[in-house]
């Protein structure tokens, strides 16, 4: 049964009148009402670690304590801090007494309200998480490692709870995007999720689309400068990505997708080739989380299945009229396809202490301001999703393959896309090294190789396998350098 | 006295397990849940004008109802629909008994427990609004006209009688703005926000831009696809964008801005000129809503007077690489730059009936949501704005004019803008007609006359009005045929 209401704690009556929420330096303005300040004492916030987004956190709280107390009227105190060492200097002025390497006897202390939980990783935020949540405590986390992979678990012990689980900050950084699917589009009939969720791969392609350089030389100056990881397989991979979107596809959807659901591809073998091929197609390669909702053919549903979710992450080719084709450099977007609301764009910093603690602190103001009210709002996830087997996948494609300059051989390959029931839409030759004099024909019997690429119409994975498995034998090709899927 | 709890309504217990939740078509797993439904019968609402999104509305909630149960645990009922003649066909399949004349007397309706105000425009939309929130009955309104002249009121009257008054389709249709400002960012300093949030002229613009076409030209093309109004005037002159701006800065910034605070210029005066030599800068001119914040020089404040507000509509050259140039069509987009989460932007269908009835949707399923468990969110606007007057902004600007093709007339017109302190970034000259056979030299002496552009450095508006008006008396300047803002 769920408790909305907590009973342990009656809704606490606040006075604040509206004249008295000017924001920003308003300090006079302010203050000139007596009857402004109003919580029943502070609500006291116990932190789970200090580290980049922590950091950031606590400065941000001293920097807006007194905004959010004329704003939201709450006073949020930190209660405690845990962390590794309470010895290395974080460059933050917190009084020392607030540190403690007992992460689990904060979460118990009974003055704590609300935890944050800003450790990462499985273990030991899990058992926390769900300790404090045991105890009634509303949590807000942006672990999107614990969400992706235990979210059913805690959603479903916040619920038991009755108190709030908050993530904003797990699926895109400072961008709202789970609030706005949790709240805004919950009458929305949602059918797809398409983001830009990792900061450190759109880098990379950024840099590769617009100084023609190749990705290997791109990494290593991102880890020079610190932008990407000296072990980068969590973001280029797609597993940061992958697990963004398990979150995100069971929120929009109310089924939960865990990490282990999302196919992957990542973007270490695109080339500087693909990226100007793309150009050449009008298209610009991003890496994104995909999540779709596959309704039962035909809306009959007899079985009562329920809808098969799609969810993947792979570097595809976004049309250059596409909202996403211009998020540049860091920055993440996420598009929506509600059904009603037609298509939605959600853009901004999806990494960085600063932006990423503005998101946790939304949350924390949102979850002691439902603590006060005696309310909270459960996570609209649910039983385990039905996953699209990736084989079903049918979009348009792009294949880049290298060919013998043989008469007759583009015949050949197109004849292999045919048999397969793939059709092509469009094909382009590499263009000629200027320093060779002039373009190598394909086909026109020069005897050396060339490169070709072709778009496809909307066709389905497991064909276009099979088309690529049969070209990989065909005495023509070369090589299959790549296969992208593309974005209509 | 803030009224968080209505003491009138009990706060309902909602049995709804977590395991029900999937969207769409999932009536067989949901069926299957004996326990899932769930609220202590309907929650019964009271329509106010079933025009464009009123329409809509009533078939969103047709298709959607079984998954807003599903969804959010609620039985959203209509208990009527006022009208002005019950006889018009709507091609509506609504039962003819739900239609009333009495819009008063459906409010009034003690069965009805939720009022949607889509009626537009000031009266009767105010009194009924203010019926409606007297009885203690949360309002959704779209109402744009209303928000930005009577928004004070009205949001006093919410907060006084503690229920909720949501709009979130009055800004910019299905966008989720509105809540990201009262919820995520509430603890954002937010400096500014920056929006396209009228989509006629945005489509009127994009036209211009991407195909050349003069301003008069697309325009009547647009009112015979009947993308525009048959008297445009709201639009192009930028009212419709001058009354979101209002509600926007209005909740962003806790300070009351009216739709009268709106500094307003139109986009009637941009030329094809104007189009290509923005282009040939690297901008797009587009409509633009701002609201900034501008707090006390230094920070101090002495006087208590708090921050001012600047808020205006003008067509503005946005730099190509800015996300609000690449918002094309009719499409909207609001780009806010908070404090710590950076810049974020907001990208979607502003209007149409269907788009804003989904925006209306997801209001009216929180506002159902919290009438059943006794909350409400105040509106987060406050005493009235001090409002910065445009005199006193400070910006980029774009200065085009025709000049006689004397010798030393640039060095002249270059005087008068060193001479109000407004120094120069560029400029250019029009590209010559081809036909004329080569480009007309500006102080070449050829005695004609050429069209020269100027882009400033940042300036003070009362300066570079002054620089216009002394320009207007130079002998060798025929005409200054624009004068835009540019974003930096």
């Amino acid at each position: 049964m769920t408790r909305l209401v907590r009973s342990a704690r009656p809704p606490a009556r606040r006075s604040k009148p509206a004249e008295a929420r000017v924001r920003g330096n308003t300090v006079g303005a302010v203050n000139e009402r007596s009857d402004r300040v109003t919580t029943d004492g502070p609500v006291r916030v116990g932190l789970l670690g200090c580290g980049n987004v922590g950091g950031a956190l606590v400065e941000l709280l001293a920097e807006r304590a007194s905004a959010v107390t004329a704003d939201a009227g709450l006073d949020l105190e930190l209660a405690g801090i845990a962390v590794r060492s309470t010895t290395r200097d974080r460059g933050l002025s917190v009084d020392p007494d607030l540190l403690t390497t007992d992460a689990a006897a904060l979460v118990d202390d009974p003055s704590v309200d609300v935890v944050v939980e800003l450790i990462g990783g499985i273990e030991p935020a899990r058992t926390l998480v769900l300790q404090a949540l045991k105890q009634g405590k509303p949590v807000v986390t942006g672990n999107k490692e614990l969400l992706a992979n235990h979210g059913g678990e805690l959603y479903a012990a916040a619920e038991a709870a009755g108190v709030d689980l908050l993530f904003e900050s797990s699926a895109a950084g400072a961008i709202p995007i789970i609030r706005p699917l949790r709240e805004s589009l919950l009458g929305e009939d949602i059918r797809s999720i398409m983001g830009i969720v990792n900061g450190t791969t759109n880098y990379i392609l950024t840099r590769m689309t617009e100084e023609g350089v190749d990705y290997g030389e791109v990494l290593a100056e991102a880890q020079r400068l610190g932008y990407a990881e000296r072990d980068p397989t969590a973001d280029v991979e797609g597993y940061d990505a992958g697990a963004k979107a398990a979150i995100m596809a069971s929120i929009a959807f109310g089924a939960n997708v865990v990490a282990g659901d999302v196919y992957h591809e990542g973007i270490a073998d695109i080339t500087a080739d693909d990226i100007e091929f793309a150009r050449r197609f009008d298209y610009t390669i991003k890496l994104l989380a995909i999540a779709e909702r596959h309704d039962p053919d035909g809306g009959a549903d007899p079985d009562g299945a329920g809808p098969e979710i799609g969810v993947r992450v792979y570097p595809a080719m976004v049309p250059d009229s596409h909202p996403l084709a211009s998020v540049r450099g860091s920055f993440n977007a996420v598009f929506v396809d509600g059904g009603a609301a037609g298509e939605l764009m959600f853009y901004g910093r999806g990494a960085g202490g600063m932006p990423t603690a503005s998101a946790v602190l939304g949350d924390l103001i949102d979850a002691a301001t439902n603590l006060r009210r005696g309310t909270f709002r459960p996570v609209p996830s649910g039983p385990r999703a039905r996953i699209r087997p990736i084989d079903d996948l049918e979009t348009a494609y792009y294949v880049g393959l290298t060919v013998g300059d043989h008469p007759g051989v583009l015949s050949k390959v197109a004849g292999v896309f045919g048999r397969h029931d793939v059709s092509i839409l469009a094909m382009q030759q590499e263009m000629s090294d200027s320093s060779t004099g002039g373009p190598a024909g394909v086909g026109g019997g020069t005897g050396e190789t060339a490169k070709v690429a072709f778009i496809t119409h909307v066709a389905c994975e497991r064909n276009i396998q099979a088309t690529v498995s049969e070209l990989r034998h065909l005495d023509e090709v070369t090589d299959i350098h790549s296969l992208l899927r593309v974005i209509g």
